[in-house]
């Protein structure tokens, strides 16, 4: 087991009726006038903007709506909300949706905090970091994770770049998370927030040669709990219990709780927002369209660890390691499938015309222009990425 | 799935020669005079005080020692510690130990922080704790898992009364772990550790009636890892693996991970807690000397819990609830025995007269005088705890 530092600060509030509590939280979080940033017209519509402005109203705490929150958020958007943060003396960002809502109000509470600095040059640590306004979230999409995460994604829409920042700052003070709130999404978006909380974890799990015991029990667990709970939502949104599955998955997927004594990885991450920085796809859906190919590119580099996932995640009773690898991969492809997302890139892009090209385009950008190495089980660059890429296409 | 609040503020810093970081830490979190809480002589010998007053003096950090903290830790020593700090105008208690030092640690900084209250009335509850000085601790014994719980446990020794206090005041700032501090540690104290950790979950586990997938994934994991690798230490203290396992079980097993949605009972402690007001006994070794009985009382109606119990932890392969609950009941029991603990009361209190008074008077204090009921699988008051008791003769 490697050494590590666990840090969870934000505080769970779950269940039905919890966004009843959101301006109580607030409140007890030492905010008096929160920037409300959401997404579209849906949180509006079913009233649940509503809902939250009283609360904070009987708490005695004041708000201002900044709506607009689009998915893969952009850096215009955000620095439009730091103005009037700024203008309206905000001191608590609240977010209500999804990872983009709440990215948004993460790169806004940063930019707010530092009125002299540009949030591009924080955001990719070019100027560093060192103070923030304080975020919650009330959770409407389970995916993203972002709601007890460190990170936070952004856009350039100038520059064509989508990059994360890790930070201490990007911890929310409180997520509140109702079950209840995930009944309408969209099935696309619900299939394709159910792969990316199984790939946070398994982003996490396919470092080989570290023995960690009881964050490999938990990993397993999660992905079990997802796939069993993700194919009962994908028939019956409202079913509640599997739904608040989902949700609490999500969050453990994210919080850093899978990686103790391991570490993260984060390669199909880099693939997947290369595709998305270009074609906008959702993000769920760019992963399970390339970790089929990444998976078989590299799992004869670590059998033994593809193997113990295929066993214990998805009860392949194989001796042979190499077979058992290829199973699970197998299975995960179909599992994804099976719940609609695409699993290649002609399925995500059927229109797109997959020249050389754009895979040398993608390729650069998932490794920043050929300047990193990916996968932490051998070392992945631009050459390499086009490779993956290219086996994407099926 | 029940609603939840989860909350683990506590930073982890773990791993081999994290207590370096603890001068660090202690700034970090805003302390400059540390009042340094410890047991018995074998954390000086070792060198392990020694380094970290190294640590706190390069970080600026000033400090005075408070050594003595006991296994089940007494009111008075605490009431001690309150007078130092106060006299020394403390603002961080730092607890180097188990169990034992830091609720030591986490009651002088309730009573320094409210000097004109008296503890016992604040631990108690009979006056309401507002505010408290932070804490932190370095950890050289996996078992209680204070470090990053909301608990404390205390011993009134004038009334006899042992009782706990769950606070967010209790929360440490951070946690260091190093598991090669607990290479050292006798075999019994090891043995009653692994029981302690496994009790946390278990008393989380056997809750009838909710569904909690994710929760029972980690419980289950979590029981699986301890067992696996508590058979290791128990041969090897200095397997390095198998120790850090252990380790980051007893904080996740009781930093309340393991009961999201589902809640906890702990009544097994209030038998436990009982037998060690009265005779001193190692907590984790009260623990084990009474789980046997408890669970023959109460599996019957409990049967489907815990046959899972039995099929996820122990591997039983019987598709029959209630023989599996059985075979489950019986391989905890064995294992207990097979590290060396008491799994009854003749064999925990060998030269103890286990009479009916004494068995009368157990019962009433696991029950509080019978004021309380136990367990969340039927209520048990003294009646019912004096006939787990006495099933506990064997």
């Amino acid at each position: 087991m490697n050494n590590f530092e666990q840090y969870t600060p934000t505080k769970v509030i779950f269940g039905k009726g919890s966004e009843e509590k959101a301006g109580e939280a607030v409140k007890n979080a030492g905010g008096s006038k929160v920037l409300l940033v959401y997404g579209g017209g849906s949180a509006v519509k079913s009233g649940l903007i509503e809902r939250v402005e009283k609360s904070l109203t009987e708490a005695g705490v004041g708000y201002i709506e900044f709506g607009g929150a689009k998915p893969n958020p952009t850096l215009a958007h955000a620095e439009d909300g730091v103005v009037i943060a700024k203008t309206e003396n905000i001191d608590f960002i609240l977010a209500v949706g999804g990872g983009s809502a709440i990215d948004t109000a993460k790169a806004i509470a940063h930019g707010t905090a530092n009125p002299d600095k540009a949030l591009w040059d924080l955001w990719t640590k070019k100027v560093p970091l060192t103070k923030s306004l304080p975020v919650g979230a009330i959770l409407t999409i389970a995916a993203a994770g972002s709601e007890m995460s460190d990170s936070a994604v952004l856009t350039n829409e100038e520059t064509g770049a989508k990059g994360g920042i890790n930070t201490e700052f990007n911890r929310c003070r409180f997520a509140i998370m109702n079950p209840e709130l995930t009944f309408t999404l969209p099935l696309y978006q619900q299939a394709a927030g159910i792969t990316d909380i199984m790939m946070h974890t398994m982003e996490r799990y396919f470092i080989p040669k570290i023995k960690c015991d009881l964050t490999d029990e938990i990993a397993e667990g999660l992905l079990r709990t997802v796939i069993k709970n993700g194919k009962i939502v994908m028939k019956d949104q409202n079913n509640y219990d599997a739904q608040a599955e989902i949700m609490w998955c999500s969050s453990i997927s994210h919080n850093n709780l899978t990686e103790c004594g391991r570490g993260k990885d984060f390669s199909v991450h880099k693939f997947g927002h290369a595709l998305s920085a270009v074609f906008d796809y959702t993000h769920g859906a760019s992963l399970a369209a390339v970790w089929g190919a990444w998976a078989e590119y590299l799992y004869k580099d670590a059998p033994d660890r593809f193997a113990k996932f295929a066993r214990k995640v998805w009860n392949i009773d194989d001796p042979d390691d190499l077979s058992s690898a290829k199973k699970g991969i197998d299975a995960t492809v179909a599992y994804f499938k099976s719940i609609g997302m695409p699993v290649s890139l002609k399925e995500i892009g059927p229109d797109v015309e997959w020249t050389d090209e754009i895979i040398e385009l993608l390729a650069m950008k998932a490794t920043m222009q050929d300047t990193v190495k990916l996968s932490r089980i051998r070392p992945i660059g631009a050459k390499e990425a086009a490779e993956i890429y290219k086996l994407a296409l099926r």
